[in-house]
């Protein structure tokens, strides 16, 4: 139970902190923190919680660590669905208090035929800058795939395993410095459902894409991680 | 004694690195450090004095700190008004410094109708962005009691404790990258007393919403680590 | 062989990474990520896949290093070519994939007589900023030496070694934050390659001094280590 | 022997990564770096050279830092000299090797009528924001106060002292984004020093300040960690 409990927080923090500089703080004239800014934030939630409550969980905050973490050999099969349940409760309830604080300025509504509108992922009409589907999936599939070898080889028993909750927090950094403009950056079913949920119209058709890519992505990772990087020795 | 110094000098670094990044480095026209730089400003505050003074008071440098920790199980009673002192006083001489270094430029002054003048915080209309009363309680609040969960969780006896200066330093630039558009960011009474001080006016009478939902997130923070997160069996 | 995986693995995520946040979000409006942002992005790349994969190759991912490696006595003579070809082929694997991506947006086209085409590298008409191909040189060979001296010094016996890969990683975007304007910054030979293969053109002829310039600093920094810097009593 | 090298090659990297950061990337239109990128670039000169050569030399790249281990009881007063010596000549090569690549630029050329030409310190005039000479000395004595209490602090025996360079390299960012333009930050007379000779005019004729004020500050603060902070018992 503390691990769910764990997993709430934490996935909570992620969608707060990530999605929160976003709407808040990214476009503010001259002052605001653009997309360097957002993309450090979604980072250090992930790091900022590896180290509090990653020695309770396994710190995954996010449905596609948890069946790359599963795929690596790494997690079980029959914790999968309370951790993704944990996960995406924590990320509605954090897009929830999200939405009470932006109510608190005036003039505030969420216009979901505008990409990226309440900090929502999308492709097509819904990117950023406009790429394609095709270009967005392949994008959320790369960028999950590395973001689980990273995870597995990080975590290895064989690896420097300290340093982990630098390596993966900055990992979704940098995922986020390369892909905002293409997909507004998932990487994480749980932060793209939440979202969705509040934005409604074309960004929740466009959910599928979300959970689908980075859920492939992660998966694969786990085969290749466990067949081609790593040692099966006796640490 | 040796304590409080410690508490002293790293609220004295805080406010001014903090305040300071802010009233003499954001706003610099094409090249200033904007929102970003004021939030690493404020994080490496921390990182750099945790990793300095830790290991001597423990590294609070916030009343809300030392409440959460006290609520948490972690600080005594009786050394909560100490602190709590020495962490103001350091933050006022700080504001100080702060105040005579800034009449060095010709044609300085404190115009306190404006939101955020002398890196005070605010709401309503001395929010920066105008963020209602109850969106930036709520803001301070849910700020302060994850900034607690952190420390709490980072410290605890079965996490990796020598990052946890990474990870709470950390913790308070993401703090800042979220928040500075709403209340300016305190998340820390001592710091919001200090610039208040100076600034008088209306930000002076709103500085009660700076001491009390910090503190009443931090207190939160205390009983969800110790009831919800925390393992209570031996190490 | 999992050297060589590791090795193309970590180089792919080199150029994706570090290409891929110059192509897609450096340049956007307002909001992009700038030079700081690529320099943070191109640092993360080595960061995380050092802590990923380090323990499994070493970690490379630019033949520079491993000739650099090699000039120190830290890397076997037999081990270069396949090392490199490993690298190259990651490299060159990643711009096919940057490129299909990019495809993806209406309009996209690499344009080889502009300066950065594609994140290429260049001198003289092809600096970003107009330095000549002497101050280019000069800068990729001192870029390259300072950045083996760190990986030499950091990853000593002597040294505080599990840190190594934050000091790595975060040189890699040092030296981006100082020479983007200059050459585009190289200081890998592997990354330029495949950039210039994609766009041709004049970029592609100026390939020779991204491998010259780099290696010839890589290979000056062995010596100097091995005979200026390095303790050579038992550890 | 291998000490002094330490010292020449970081102080050579302090200058060349920090200065060249602010000469060749921070005005850019657009894509530059600004105030933040060139803090950066500052604090991971000495974040990197600390881990790279740290455990040969100590990793002064600074005669105040030299000063204020003195003056803590942590350093030798018949090494000062040979150090501040290596530091300054590392220094004046890494500006000449500056002046070389800056060169290769049409039209360069250094207009020392400027705050800042060349990335030199200066108050009054020659401060970057119109600082009085007052306020630079204030902000020079205190920032250097504070470096060296972080330093002393930070490599303590009684503390996590592994991350030293860590907490080191990135309080000089932080005391950067706080004071560029004040006094385009110094807290280093080698790094004054070595500008100031390439600019000439008005700002060698105030480089005093820029070597009074920070040893000053870096001696008080040897004499505060010894009297007020640290822990004399055995570890």
């Amino acid at each position: 139970m503390k691990k769910l409990f764990a997993e709430f927080f934490g996935t909570y923090w992620l969608v707060f902190g990530g999605c929160g500089s976003a709407l808040f703080a990214a476009g503010i004239p001259n002052l605001g923190i653009g997309f360097v800014g957002v993309s450090l934030a979604f980072g250090l939630t992930v790091l900022t919680m590896a180290y509090a409550v990653g020695h309770i969980s396994g710190g995954h905050f996010n449905p596609a660590v948890s069946f790359g973490l599963w795929a690596g050999g790494r997690f079980s099969a029959k914790e999968l669905l309370p951790y993704i349940i944990a996960q995406c409760v924590g990320a509605v309830a954090a897009a929830g208090t999200l939405y009470s604080i932006a109510s608190g300025k005036a003039g505030f509504m969420i216009d979901n035929t505008k990409a990226g509108a309440f900090a929502s992922n999308g492709y097509g009409a819904f990117s950023p800058d406009g790429y394609s589907m095709q270009a967005a999936f392949v994008t959320e599939f790369v960028l999950t795939l590395f973001f689980l070898l990273i995870i597995l080889g990080a975590t290895d028993k064989f690896a420097n395993g300290k340093f982990a909750g630098i390596a993966i927090g900055l990992a979704l950094t940098l995922i986020h410095l390369i892909s905002i403009p293409i997909t507004n950056t998932s990487v994480n079913p749980a932060r793209s459902l939440s979202q969705a949920i509040f934005v409604g119209g074309e960004p929740l058709s466009q959910l599928w894409l979300f959970w689908v890519a980075p859920i492939l992505g992660a998966i694969v990772a786990g085969f290749i991680y466990k067949n081609l990087l790593q040692d099966h020795s006796e640490a």
